[in-house]
């Protein structure tokens, strides 16, 4: 599976996609308000940079900015089958976050592992 | 620049290599043992990840693991001129780690930006 992208908690994406498009010549692919976040896609090349942006005190990234402040959150591995790998993931005993795919920003279907079966790192299967 | 790899902090590099291999489809592509971890990097098809297992209780991955457990350390961008790169960062006011390109793993040329700068991220540049 190749890397989708590395997903970034901050509490300002656009001040931060001004700073990564002039350092490092990525270019903003896509912006979106999803799920109570202002959600960035940075294009790098060959994979992106999520950021994300909470709009209010609620969900999964303000508690994160609010526990460890900004920085990487997980890393997006692009899956053209999220169910199976899913699947495969259960079979190698890994507890999932998601039991099954659901519908994330940009159109996609999303599913995370817990990071406690992952070695510490929060792993998502995106599927465009 | 295109992300080159993701950094993870790990107790056990070869069982995270083992398990993720067998999870993603990742191949191990290098291991060596430099400046006192054993190092690892997984063939993600366009990216990698590089797994760093400190041998002892020194150096900065040891300090990471200490603070805040395994996980994701930093996200490395491929570029054909760190020193350039450098100049960039040091233009925009970018706090460095490095001020200069130092010898990385796997025989690259690598210099750390500092996360405070970065918005929490800690990204290094690297020259193959």
């Amino acid at each position: 599976m190749n890397v989708d992208h590395a997903g970034i908690a901050t509490d300002d994406a656009d001040v931060l996609a001004e700073l990564y498009t002039d350092l490092f010549g990525f270019e903003v692919a896509h912006e979106e308000t999803f799920d109570g976040m202002n959600v960035v896609f940075l294009d790098c090349g060959e994979s992106y940079f999520e950021l994300l942006e909470p709009l209010g005190g609620e969900g999964a990234i303000a508690r994160y900015l609010d526990r460890n402040g900004p920085g990487i959150h997980h890393l997006a591995l692009e899956t053209d089958d999220v169910a199976a790998a899913l699947d495969r993931a259960r079979e190698h005993g890994v507890e999932l976050i998601d039991d099954e795919p659901r519908p994330g920003a940009w159109g996609h279907s999303v599913a995370f592992l817990h990071p406690g079966s992952t070695g510490g790192v929060l792993i998502e299967f995106v599927e465009h």
